[in-house]
């Protein structure tokens, strides 16, 4: 096994994290939104570090993503993919996306640096348009590879009014050849991202590192109670049809309902009160619902149990309930062999291997459907993300990329 | 028993409510706020509806209540005082607080029409300053009478910085002579108040009309539960402190604990989620307490068990809260002799006596601090106030009057 120089290698991922937090399209924060002025600089960063890195061959597609390629044994063999993104939502953190970046020209950079050629190509992505911010979008640049996209998706606009292909023209890129981005699936074998947590269990379970079994599927529902206003003071308890107390009971429900097995949630995020006045009883309340689960049949489950709960708590309280279930998203599975490998990887590096959902979307829900796919989590500060308060250590940054590396080193493409 | 003639006499109660309804400060709405343009003009055709019913002498007094008296047997009795107010709600209905005042001209022209002079006089009060909209302020009229006003309750101001004091010279009244307002208790021998019931017990029970026991007193809260935000998909339902769950577990037991007996309510009105997205677990509620009780110690004891449960709540899921009890009432008991008095005389109409709180606040708790006081409560529609749906009966206008009638002509003061 190549002896890797850990504290350099380190050192110099970190590095490059910290010098992509300062493209920013607002001083004092990071923002850096899809085709942004920021971006553009990231993506010239992005590709002078790939270039540093020992990547043979780095180019920008038509949708602005940043490839560069590390050749195999013999040049043009299929590749593995390692990838994330480098926009933020507005006033993010610098490792969300940028890390999987980073963390992909690690491996290339020891893999030179070892001088070491391996049986297949490495690229390293670094995709534009994941946080579905600036635009009414969603995954577009890693879409366009997996060969999802449609002409359609470079409509979309951003709040004046430009659109994908009007804000890609600018950028420097030309958007007719988004449909020669599809990727023919003989010459990848897979497709690899690392990214922060996001979420408390890592921290909790005091691990630097995580295998992803799974991006969940969620379903997102609005859900509206109407009951009767009436005066605070006047009305007796038992003669109120009180819209609030129903959602709370149903919040309670879902609750409940959401923690059918360790890996499901449900969530209610807005609550809005009608009509919120300190002595009138609630006559409507509109709260929404998000469910997720790894598993399809059990979040359709949890759902139908939920609207049941509901329909039930409802019907007892003579309040009237309507469900708006205006989202749905199917889960994405990570490859059996991705899971395995990314496990053998992590026990080698003596931690123990804990498996987890994700419970955020990422662009490998769009490579998979070209290639298989796999995840690993980092931990993260707080399971804190999309904020300034955004943090991971960098020791966790050198254990995960040397992870990495060791996946990378020790991948067999399945036969 | 002089034989009323009930339609003739409720066809003119019913008349002066219409047309004191007329009198708006916003076209197509009953808003008649106090000292506005439409209050003048409400209080100068209550006068002469008052002259109309044959009372004595009809005064405009310095804080612009309307006082008619009709002398007893002999001038300068010690009075009944029969009132309610003429001010109402933005957007208000035509009976609340109006039909109080109507139903004394009622009784006076009652009396007027059967030659009829009691053992004490009887005087109609049309209070101005009941609903506490126009200015920061509270019961003014009555509380000058009762002798509780202060000289700095004159300088509450309205939203343009008009100050009662000023708005009184302007509307022709003399506000210095406000403490000559205070009436000698040993002139009055009582204060009766006729309202709609702004609730829906009666109109359950089908009753016409119900005797007031108690006005509640009341606590009013602000509860703010603080847990930790998180990603809706990311943060495992155990590793949560979700203050929007915590804070309906606490709705629930609220609505628990208020019921602890059929005449005590608790209502949660105001409900605010931060941060209040779709998928972001909620960080802090804000969210409203209003507890009432006829008994000063049944509220008490019961506003302790809900802070105690809600600790306990709080507690249990490892989210902090804090209590800021920002209003607290008494309750005021109607007289017993009044309560009797008013239950025989609605026994005499062949109605059951039904004994009931007012959750709501009237010019009865001001007048309490000077005399006896009663309250007869008549139903309303849906137990609908404070809206352009309030509504009640011609026949149960002229159901209430003529107890009110009976009342008064069988009235004996305390010894």
């Amino acid at each position: 096994m190549t002896k890797l120089s850990p504290t350099s290698l380190s050192a110099r991922a970190w590095n490059r994290l910290e010098a992509l937090r300062l493209f920013t399209d607002e001083p004092g924060k990071i923002t850096r939104l899809y085709l942004s002025p920021s971006h553009r600089q990231a993506v010239d960063a992005t590709v002078a570090m790939m270039r540093e890195a020992g990547c043979d061959h780095v180019s920008v597609d038509a949708l602005g993503s940043v490839i560069g390629r590390y050749e195999g044994k013999t040049t043009g063999l299929p590749a593995l993919l390692i990838g994330s993104h480098i926009d933020t939502v507005v006033d993010g953190g610098a490792y969300d996306g940028a890390l999987g970046v980073i963390a992909g020209i690690g491996v290339v950079e020891a893999l030179r640096d070892a001088g070491e050629r391996l049986d297949f190509a490495v690229e390293v992505l670094a995709f534009g348009d994941e946080e579905n911010v600036r635009f009414t979008s969603n995954l577009t640049s890693s879409r366009a590879l997996a060969g999802t996209l449609d002409a359609a998706g470079l409509e979309a606009t951003d709040e004046n009014g430009i659109s994908i292909h009007r804000a890609l023209l600018d950028f420097g890129c030309d958007p007719s050849e988004w449909a020669s981005l599809k990727r023919d699936p003989a010459s990848v074998i897979g497709y690899v991202e690392m990214h922060i947590e996001q979420g408390p269990v890592l921290e909790a379970e005091n691990l630097a590192i995580g295998i992803v079994t799974a991006i969940n599927g969620a379903s997102r529902w609005t859900l509206t109670v109407s009951g009767e206003a009436g005066h605070a003071g006047t009305v007796p308890m038992a003669l109120r049809h009180d819209a609030l107390t129903a959602a709370s009971e149903m919040a309670l429900a879902i609750e409940r309902l959401g923690a059918v097995d360790a890996n499901t949630v449900a969530t209610v995020g807005r609550f809005q009160v009608e009509p919120g006045a300190v002595n009138v009883i609630p006559a409507k309340i509109r709260f929404t619902l998000d469910a997720r689960s790894p598993d399809d049949t059990v979040r359709a489950h949890m759902v139908e149990e939920i609207a049941s709960a509901c329909k039930a708590i409802a019907a007892k309280r003579g309040v009237a309930l309507t469900i708006d279930r205006f989202f749905e998203s199917k889960a994405t599975q990570m490859a059996s062999s991705f899971v395995n490998g990314l496990s053998d990887a992590v026990s080698r590096h003596q931690i123990t291997p804990r498996l987890l959902p994700s419970g955020a979307g990422h662009d490998a829900m769009a490579m998979a459907e070209l290639c298989p796919a796999g995840m690993l989590f980092v931990r993260c500060k707080g399971g804190i993300s999309h904020s300034p308060h955004e943090a991971m250590t960098a020791e966790d940054c050198d254990v995960a990329i040397g992870v990495l590396f060791d996946f990378v080193r020790n991948f067999k493409s399945a036969p």
